[in-house]
């Protein structure tokens, strides 16, 4: 019979520790032999694993896997990231060489598609500036006078990158009687209608939607992609949602429009990454400030390694990966 | 040719005004002849209407609809209701007489049900008491060591009450990965299937779930079914969602642990209704109250106008009503 394939984790030990506790590397090696835990790829010790591994399991904080690693792993196969994005971690020779990469992405999406879709229901309803205002008030008030067209029915909701994220809050969003739209320069006609939502150009999504939702990548081209003219354009009342990146927004343009009272801002992102002491954002009613909490965290991170050990199994038994990453790809992906 | 269908609406006038607004009301003029806006169902004038009338489309407020506006009403064969509940407004003696009663309480359960799925969500992920924490502290903090255990992972989630809300909440739910329960005495076995969901006493509800969502009835027999015992079982750090009636939970009971720190709170109702300037869970972070919001409000009202416009096309073409009221299902919801 043939050997069992080997394993070897490479991350950072927080990473290890959060996303792969003891429980969940004795799943591992119910599959495979498990032949270290890494946080380096060079010193002579991790040299010694390298030339028997079969698959290398990368998550946050790992080390960068290039021509050299490959070099020293004649029998590498696989790299399986347990996070998002593998671009920071994986070059592209790897590929070129065969080697297949898989990506935990799409399991990490969920979460921070999951707080997005929660954020817009809460958002056309208005329910946390309702919220504030009753905690003040203490008495009843008329909220469809105060907050006018308040609800979920017929709502535009915009998608700002149909990245796996958006993918994901659109899908989420199918049971409710919303309708998406969504601008993404990559997304094809024949996609946005296997998606059911409407391509829009991005200024009339800002001035058409309700509530406008962030999930394009941080890239230098997309730098302030919402820029001040953009903020300009969406419709008293509407929300901005932003779980993606701060730079992709024009940050002081939309405190403006908040500080000003006529826009509501949902931002798990901000620049800088934590707002200064006095940013007026903190205490305004019509803003919710949370702290970089809408991807994978706490149970969520059993998800990231749930999946990578589906993939190993698939690999184990020959059968085809769930989540391979294509050469292509990495080129537009964050 | 036959004549046309008559409809006379009887609701209160604001209620008239929120969910049959002119534009509305044009689109039932294209199905049938509207004879009349009622608030009464006894003046000289609305008996005069009641003569001719074929359907009565009612509302919140709306007249009681009993044996003497059956004798007044020869012709009525339906009352199509566009809220909630019909028990106020339409008396047992109406369906025994074979009039059609149907109520738009599926469309109104959406909102409430759309308002809870965003509440668990962000509930299990700490999401509003970590942004309460960092609007104070200014500061990143590791989350996971605050909140212990957080996020939508596996996660439990205790219905109380397989009503029509807490079904669609269950609905809602699928797509997610969480594990979802329900307790209810009329729930069968293989109902709970149907559901996808298990079926538990309510004791071992409260003890072993992640956030329990209140969508019992208010009756008698559900005054305190959370009753002091109850709440001192659910775990430390869940949440309990109220959308329901503020009667059905001990709140004082629910208030001492919110207060001492280890129970977490999102209600849409108390007890009272609006609770004492002084009471202290509007000011804790970890209660969020709302001032009974989540039923249908501003264009969600535009929700019952279109089913109720649905059930009056339905008839007129002889098709089967869409959610036609049983008499047995008269004597077991609220």
């Amino acid at each position: 019979m043939s050997a069992r394939v080997t394993v070897a984790f490479a991350m950072a030990p927080e990473a290890r520790e959060r996303v792969f506790p003891p429980a969940r590397t004795a799943q591992f090696e119910e599959v495979a032999d498990v032949r270290g835990f890494l946080t380096e790829l060079e010193s002579p010790e991790a040299l010694r694993v390298l030339a028997d591994v079969d698959v290398l399991v990368t998550g946050w904080g790992a080390p960068f896997v290039d021509a050299a690693v490959l070099d020293a792993a004649p029998r590498l196969r696989a790299v399986l990231h347990a996070a998002g994005t593998v671009k920071p971690y994986v070059a592209d020779e790897v590929l070129r060489r065969g080697v297949r990469v898989s990506s935990a992405a799409e399991a990490n999406a969920v979460p921070v598609a999951e707080y997005t879709v929660a954020m817009i229901v809460l958002a056309n309803k208005k329910v946390l500036p309702i919220a504030a205002r009753y905690q003040e008030s203490r008495r009843e008030f008329d909220v469809e006078q105060a907050f006018p067209g308040l609800g979920n029915f017929g709502q535009r909701v915009g998608i700002v990158g149909a990245s796996k994220i958006g993918r994901k809050v659109v899908e989420l969003l199918r049971p409710y009687e919303l309708e998406v739209v969504a601008y993404d320069p990559y997304l094809t006609e024949a996609d946005a209608a296997g998606l059911g939502v409407e391509r829009l150009g991005l200024d009339e999504l800002l001035s058409t939607s309700d509530v406008v939702s962030v999930h394009a990548p941080s890239l230098p081209s997309t730098r302030h992609l919402l820029d001040a003219r953009g903020i300009g354009l969406m419709r008293a009342g509407s929300t901005l949602v932003n779980t993606a990146r701060g730079e992709i927004v024009d940050q002081d343009a939309l405190t403006a429009r908040v500080v000003a009272g006529d826009l509501f801002a949902i931002l798990d992102v901000t620049t800088p990454w934590v707002l200064d002491d006095d940013h007026p954002l903190y205490a305004h009613d019509h803003a919710l400030l949370t702290p970089h909490i809408a991807g994978s965290l706490g149970v969520e991170l059993g998800r990231l390694a749930a999946v990578v050990l589906e993939e190993l199994q698939r690999l184990v038994h020959g059968r085809p990966l769930g989540y391979e990453i294509q050469a292509d790809q990495m080129a537009i992906t964050a």
